[in-house]
This record gives C-alpha cells, sequence and structure tokens, in this order.
C-alpha cells in the first residue's frame, strides 16, 4: 500500500441524526488525515424488525430516552455548529435516498448527494421520502432526476440494497453511524468517528 | 456563587464498564476546572426492569451487539491506558458496593472507595458483590469494615438506597453513567463526560 492507501467505510442509514453528524463531519477528518472514505448507505430497518424487544432506542426507547436523545442531538449540533431542525416527520423514510445513495456508489458525486440528503432531513425538515425533494437534489447536483430514480427503482437494484444490508450484518453491524477498517475492525456511532480515523491512520502504518 | 462553586453530579452503576472509565477520569479532569463532584451511586437494575422489552444492552442485547460493546471497553481502555480484565462473572453484582458507596457520600473516603471497587471488579477480576471484598477495600481504605458493611445493611440505609434510585429517574436518569449539571442539564454515558464538565463550567460563568 501507498501512504495514501488507507479507507474507512462509513455504513450510513438517512434516517439517523447521529449519521447527519458524522455525514457533516467526516470529510474534513477523513481529508487531514489522508484517509479515504468508502461511501456505504444501508438501511437499519430490516436489521431492527429481527429483533423485535431490541426497537432502535432513538426511534422506540422509552419516553425519558427518547426525550435526552433529542437534547444530545441539540447540544452536539450546537458544539459542531451545525445547523437543526428536528424532522417533523421523525423517522422519516430512508429507503429512496438510500437506492439512490447506492446507486452513486463511490462516483463523484456521491459524498454531496450524501451531505444534502442528510441536510434536507435535518436542516431543512423536508421529507427526504417523497421523490420530488430527492429529484430536486439530484437535479442541484448535475444529474438527471427521472433517470436515477427510475434506474433505483428497478429488481435488481433493490436486491443490490438488500445485499448491501446482509453486507453490513456480515460487518457485525447492528446500529448506525457504523465505520469498518480495511482490517474489519468496526466502530459504532458519531462518537467514535475520531478513533475510526485513527485507527485507518495506524494501519495504514502498519502496511 | 464563587468562581469554585460549579459541581457536577456523577450518577453511577459499579456493574457498568463505561462507569469504571468515568470512575477513572472525572477526578482529574474535574480539579482540572475546578469543578466539585458529587458522588452518586446507584442501581440500574430496578430502572432496567420497569422496561421488559429494554434490557441493559451491555448485558443482554444480541450477540453482535454484547460483542462490539466489549471491544470498545477494550479499546477505550488502551487509549485511555486503564488496566481491564474482563470480569469472569459479568456482570458483577453492585448492590454492597453501592449501599457502601451511598453511606460514604460525600466524605472524603467517597472517592478512593468507588475508584478502588471499579479496579477490583474491572482490573482485578474480583466479585464486588461478595462482602471480603468490600470488606478489604474498607479496611485499606482506614474504615472499620465490620461497623460499615453492619450500617449498610439496615432497613433504614436500604431504603435510602431505593430513595436514590427514584431519584436518578426524577431526573430523567435511564442509564449509567450519568451526569446532571446544577441546572439539571443531563448527559449520558462516558463519551459525554467532557461535554458535561464544560457545562459546569459554563454554568458557573453564567452564575
Amino acid at each position: 500500500m501507498t501512504p495514501t492507501d488507507a479507507t474507512l467505510e462509513f455504513w450510513h442509514e438517512f434516517a439517523s441524526p447521529y449519521c447527519y453528524l458524522s455525514a457533516a463531519r467526516i470529510e474534513a477528518l477523513a481529508a487531514a488525515a489522508r484517509v479515504r472514505i468508502l461511501w456505504r448507505p444501508f438501511l437499519l430497518g430490516p436489521i431492527f424488525r429481527r429483533r423485535p424487544h431490541q426497537p432502535s432506542p432513538a426511534q422506540d426507547g422509552p419516553p425519558d430516552e427518547a426525550r435526552y436523545r433529542r437534547r444530545d442531538i441539540e447540544r452536539l449540533c450546537a458544539d459542531y455548529k451545525l445547523p437543526l431542525t428536528w424532522p417533523t416527520g421523525y423517522p422519516r423514510i430512508s429507503l429512496l435516498g438510500a437506492r439512490v445513495a447506492l446507486l452513486a456508489g463511490d462516483d463523484a458525486w456521491a459524498p454531496a448527494f450524501t451531505r444534502a440528503v442528510y441536510h434536507a432531513s435535518f436542516a431543512e425538515d423536508r421529507d427526504i421520502g417523497a421523490a420530488p425533494v430527492i429529484a430536486g437534489i439530484l437535479t442541484d447536483l448535475g444529474q438527471d432526476p427521472a433517470a436515477v430514480i427510475a434506474q433505483a427503482a428497478t429488481p435488481e437494484h433493490k436486491a443490490r440494497l438488500a445485499a448491501q444490508v446482509e453486507a453490513a450484518v456480515a460487518r457485525g453491524i447492528f446500529g448506525a453511524p457504523s465505520f469498518v477498517a480495511a482490517d474489519g475492525e468496526l466502530f459504532w456511532g458519531n462518537d467514535r468517528l475520531e478513533q475510526a480515523i485513527a485507527w485507518a491512520v495506524a494501519q495504514r502504518g502498519a502496511a
């Protein structure tokens, strides 16, 4: 490997406010550390549905915990100087965004698309589950919205997203955001982003 | 208030490895920020038991998550340069430790007792649920173990611990470690210790 070869997979789910925080922060941190981010959109719903008594703590937890998590996000956004407007339809339906982001893969427009979807949801309270919202973001990025959305809805592509969820499970992923280093080391949560970047850097040093 | 009046309640549960991390770190951070720590031992069991489908994620979560959390603790201990020997009887019974720590209150020996119990459990893999282990720690601290343990087991003191759990619930606490500032602001998790200290400092500035 060359000194710039360090990579880190960023597994994210558009419904998650903690993913919003990481999506807004990861590019600057990765650039400073010369780590290449591999964008890995996926869905948590199919993973949560396999454990009926362990729903998403942010979405279905006890009232005290749900209240706390919202306050936690508010404080973190203030610390990071990120805008926040809590989605009135929380949790938003992330399916279409995930399909399009998976289609983008590691293309040049993938990071900007990902950031824009999170911003629309958590800074502007727009319904990212609605095709016109995603289409508007695609247009802003110079993509053909009708063509992209049609391709994202083919049976083949839907199967790819299902396989992506299984790939997450195979890595031991159970929540989002998650970060996976080249050696398979897993980090969970926005709180572990810096540690994951440092791990990827140390991997490069060890290679 | 005077410039040294900033306080922060530290709510901890001896079974929790994340509390071990915070108990080992909080005194140096608080001293540097001139924040006084108020030690608040409590029990999570009675809180978890009220929500049958939300058991402790660290203790009863899906296998992937339980594996991950143990690895997470290992990595954090390495980063913090803290010793770790995973308790063979995890989770340890924290009842006796909590009773004695509550008896210590904010006395001079409370911080050292608290640190020593966590160290015995997570660095030395000793059974902190056993009276001889707690007695040994008390002896090392110059306390009379028989007298202290007898006093900790009176019906009056057991009722005090039950009331302490209700005081935690009244603050919105649902996990440990938790930190509560003088204005009632709640922070959850070892990851929020620095943020909680900063909040307490800002409180002092605003007073």
